[in-house]
């Protein structure tokens, strides 16, 4: 078994004032290649800090090391330099790397009018590399290194995941990398999603196959509430394959209600699909916009999506929906009679195809006895009448209650045009 | 000075399926007590890992060591025994605690029909705390832990954030961690934002202090780009706030347009503030919503915010906001006077007293020479005709844009209400 640690360095990272992402990154990456990973440490730019963290992480026996942060222009930037200290190895200028730097700096320079000899010196900086290490080519300016440390192997990376994700797969054709990832065995997997069943139904099938004789030992299975879905991890070596598709078969049997994707699929990309070559409007409520903004995060929805309309106060129901203001005050402006006429108010207006409508109390206040802060009431039709209409009570905070909200109607589009299980209203 | 190791534990977080709250949010709990975070190590539910992990802070003189996860009543949940390990303390039975879980736990039962005898056999290893530990009330199930450990304290709290936040509190105030920060020296502090400034140029202006005779040593400084916002945190001692508040002042002298928050307000909350006693209407487009997602995230959004259009389509622009289809002809759906358009639609169709428009390519297609991806037009605008209006091409990718849009439209907000600097058109 191959192992390898993390090493974050950043005292922004460490303060908890910008969220790490190259930690978890690099460590979904690793996972692919069959590499265990024992740590992600992160450290603040101290020369000692970092240092103890390279010998904890030898100390413990790992095969690789990945640092990411430190390789900037500036004095505070020292990860090349202890990395070299730990590797046992001096600081020699790569005079190749030099030039390409100087040359990407050029660009720079004239562009913003920098002073020549600061980038002079920063230049030379960043091109000293440890002696015998591989440098790997910039994608800003800070080159990466590959550098062979005793039984190890140190990859140092810039900060920045838009230079980090890129260099990645050129430490990964590095020789020593390529040496070392020999000697692992990547693991094969898949991941379900499921909606609307809770983690320990699942925990309670899995013991269920394991007591009918599936050997679930075989396989590293992870289950985790992600976003409101249940995501089902299940890796494995090229043996255990039986076991794995049992797994998959046996959950499927126990949840087909709930299970919506087999192989990773997001329900934003199912959405997406099904949507296609129909035109989509939406009511929102107590979501906000955060329906619209999921469905137009994805490129190519002006394909589909024609538009929505958030309508916060009773008022904009009526004027830019058309529900009747006597149908408010009758059922109040949460109520499943309100999301119906919303829903169909957004499919004349915009001349949809389909829409969804969404309408409840996200709290803190607003809720009473009969109509508590989290009850939601959605509509999801077809222009022919076919209709799905829900209004659960959506548990936890204000922010809990809006991104379920925008979740659900995802969900719900998908039953109406995926299934056509609706009932006509 | 007081050091601290934050251990955060749990294989779904090292495997980058979760991404790690706790670390962050303990680590700035500990500087606002003035304790000197040197590491946040995330490992996998493996004793040796873990012990590792608790030995390496042990040995790096660490005075608090802070756990997260790994207490719940499964047989991976190992925290409290491996920490009774490394505090040479062997588990004993609290059984005042096992009494307190039981009550909490005969709710559930009852509630969702558990089997009792697996109740009773999660509830004692619950209960199961190291001697001489003191044991804090669960906040769901999980007991929290305070465990001496030579010369150091060890708190060992549960994984989920609305658990562990609620018991900092009670940690704080047990004997030991009261005695250890009694040492710390809290630091003070303040945060500028600022908005439209790189980051390089807040470099500039602290060296020329800095060269002009202000001490900087004296104070820790970071600046950051968060979220398209310019965030600069001002630590300090007392002896150093002369020194603090000539950065303060020096800052804003040079920054005076680009400074909107001097002690951390967010651009959200003074937008709120200012729209109070207003009606806000939006129309977006290539924003798709986030926008209004921003501004009903914050509660009592109700009181001012009447509602929006997203109009992704051009019909959807003509229709719902009445622009002129030959406006969109004559000028493309992304100008400056579709933009002016929407945004007096809006304005007219809710019957607002101020509104603002975007609209944009977000991409990735839809460029061109002329208007590039990233081109964006807003309109922020009074119902008197008072208007700001920009057009900015935004760097980046897809989401990126998005995101920056309903940004900016944030700052055209606080600039129509809060400076009264439009330009009547």
């Amino acid at each position: 078994m191959i192992r390898a640690g993390i090493l974050v360095t950043g005292t922004e990272v460490l303060t908890g004032r910008i969220q790490d992402g190259n930690g978890p990154w690099v460590s979904e990456r690793l996972a692919e290649e069959g590499v265990e990973v024992a740590h992600i440490l992160v450290v603040a730019d101290r020369p000692g800090d970092l240092e103890a963290g390279l010998r904890f992480m030898a100390a413990e026996g790992m095969d690789l090391i990945v640092t990411t942060g430190g390789l900037g222009p500036t004095a505070d930037d020292l990860t090349a330099e202890i990395v070299a200290r730990f590797a046992e190895r001096r600081m020699v200028l790569d005079e190749e790397m030099e030039a390409k730097i100087a040359e990407i700096l050029s660009g720079f320079a004239q562009r913003f009018r920098l002073d020549p000899d600061a980038l002079r010196t920063a230049n030379r900086k960043q091109a000293m590399v440890p002696e015998g290490a591989i440098a790997l080519d910039p994608v800003g300016t800070a080159p990466g290194l590959v550098v062979p440390a005793g039984e190890r192997v140190v990859v140092v990376l810039p900060g920045p995941p838009r230079e980090l994700q890129p260099m990645w797969a050129a430490a990964l054709e590095t020789e020593p990398v390529r040496e070392l990832l020999a000697r692992a065995t990547p693991l094969r997997g898949y991941t379900m999603r499921m909606f609307g069943v809770p983690e320990s139904e699942i925990a309670k099938s899995l013991r269920e196959m394991e007591a009918g004789g599936l050997e679930l030992d075989a396989v590293e299975i992870t289950t985790c509430l992600r976003r409101g879905e249940i995501e089902i991890d299940v890796r494995y070596r090229d043996e255990a394959e039986t076991v794995a598709e049992g797994v998959r078969a046996g959950l499927v049997q126990r949840h087909r209600e709930e299970t919506f994707s087999l192989d990773g699929e997001t329900i934003d990309a199912q959405v997406a699909t099904l949507l296609l070559g129909r035109k989509l409007a939406l009511a929102e409520s107590c979501s906000g916009g955060l329906l619209a903004a999921r469905i137009t995060d994805l490129e190519g929805a002006s394909e589909y999506f024609a538009g929505g309309v958030v309508s916060y106060s009773n008022e904009a129901k009526s004027e830019m929906l058309g529900v009747g203001p006597e149908l408010i005050e009758a059922n109040g402006a949460v109520s499943a009679e309100v999301a119906e006429a919303m829903a169909i108010g957004a499919l004349e207006r915009f001349d949809a195809d389909v829409a969804v409508s969404i309408t409840g109390i996200a709290g803190p206040g607003g809720g009473s006895e009969e109509k508590p802060v989290g009850y939601v009431c959605f509509n999801a039709r077809l222009a022919d009448g076919t209709a799905i209409a829900r209004d659960p009570i959506i548990p936890g905070g204000r922010l809990d209650i809006r991104e379920r909200s925008a979740l659900v109607g995802m969900h719900l589009l998908r039953m109406l045009l995926g299934e056509e299980i609706g009932t006509k209203s």
